[in-house]
């Protein structure tokens, strides 16, 4: 269960005005939404929220990692999405009173999110374009977000995945180049629709392609031959 | 080449009039975001966009089938979504000037599709929260459906995938029910993730199961059995 008991601080503040969401929203409207906003502080392993429940509260991540998942048969679950520090959630429940999750929530690190009331997030929706405009572009952005999820599912191998996913993620400039992963890598793999045999396949299959691995952090040593890949 | 040359009809506008996004929006809003819409005509096969290109119009299937794809390596398609009539498409350039498809638009059939200024649909969600209101619903529509590809394609067999769709779209009442695919099977394949053989190979599983498939026309014999494919 979700206890919300801290009222934001200062450096809480600043994470969620420099996210995406609040980017381009007009200063009086962002101090409306995060008046009252309310913080809850979470376990690694805890649900924040079932699929199907009730959704009250936009959440930002200030801290820690949360996945949104499906579950099916035997246990099995589909990872739809990581947020890490400064990643809004829970933005489809805005439209309407009484919209519930279409998955499950859970953080997978000792967690900090902060909750923006939904009532009053939809109020400021009505009131400001310039908001309506950001909750847009964040729906937009996360619709491209999952089409590149299915179609990397559909057209690529779980090494070609990985591949992409590095290539994306490492640092710019000339090879080698190291870098450490913003989570685990069963974290990584569930993203990416793997399982976590599967990834660790994909890395041994792509060290041929230059890439080593040491815990959590990827070495590059040829970034055309991992586009290759 | 997406060539437009003629004005909406009036069955045209009662297709429309009648689309989700167009249902809470206000009259006036609506006459003035018709007025100047034009409508293109294609045959089967007809590429509609092209995945990097500008989109300039909101459209909408007037008859026909549209599906959403990417492409890959050696002729690879990912289908990321099929459209039919009063199916709306493009929404996501609505949010700026020169906003690209993120994905490849093409026309299954003889299709008419009418596009909606995006000029004008950007100003009507500027002055209009009804419409803009309409947008987040259709986006956060579209979200809902790309999770649920995304989580079959993560947690289903194909067999599951395929009787998972059969249970959503057969009439109601008791079995045996019959109805007939609003599309080739082959476009059902590609909406559910699978290659023709394996939707084949499918429905031979589901053949125990209770399913005759009979051309497009699909028989239902006993929902509970399918419901533990």
């Amino acid at each position: 269960m979700t206890v919300k008991t801290l009222r934001l601080n200062t450096r809480d503040r600043e994470t969620i005005m420099k996210c995406q969401l609040f980017g381009g929203v007009r200063p009086e409207t962002a101090a409306r939404l995060l008046d009252g906003a309310l913080v809850s502080s979470h376990e690694a392993g805890d649900i924040l929220f079932r699929e199907g429940e009730g959704i009250d509260s936009l959440m930002v991540v200030l801290n820690g990692l949360v996945r949104v998942y499906r579950s099916g048969r035997e246990g099995r679950e589909a990872d739809l999405g990581v947020f890490t520090a400064g990643d809004v959630f829970g933005e489809c429940a805005i439209l309407s009173r009484g919209r519930v999750a279409g998955a499950h929530g859970q953080a997978l690190e000792p967690s900090l999110i902060a909750h923006i009331d939904m009532h009053r997030a939809r109020q400021m929706l009505a009131e400001d374009p310039s908001f309506a405009s950001a909750v847009m572009t964040l729906l937009c952005q996360r619709l491209h977000d999952l089409q590149d999820s299915l179609a990397e599912d559909r057209l690529l191998t779980a090494h070609q995945r990985v591949a992409h996913y590095l290539l994306r993620h490492c640092p710019e400039g000339q090879a080698p180049v190291s870098f450490r992963l913003p989570f685990q890598k069963s974290v990584l793999a569930g993203k990416l629709g793997l399982a976590p045999e599967a990834l660790s396949r994909a890395f041994s299959h792509l060290r041929q392609r230059g890439v080593v691995v040491r815990g959590r952090v990827i070495e590059v040593h040829d970034k055309d031959a991992l586009r290759e890949a």
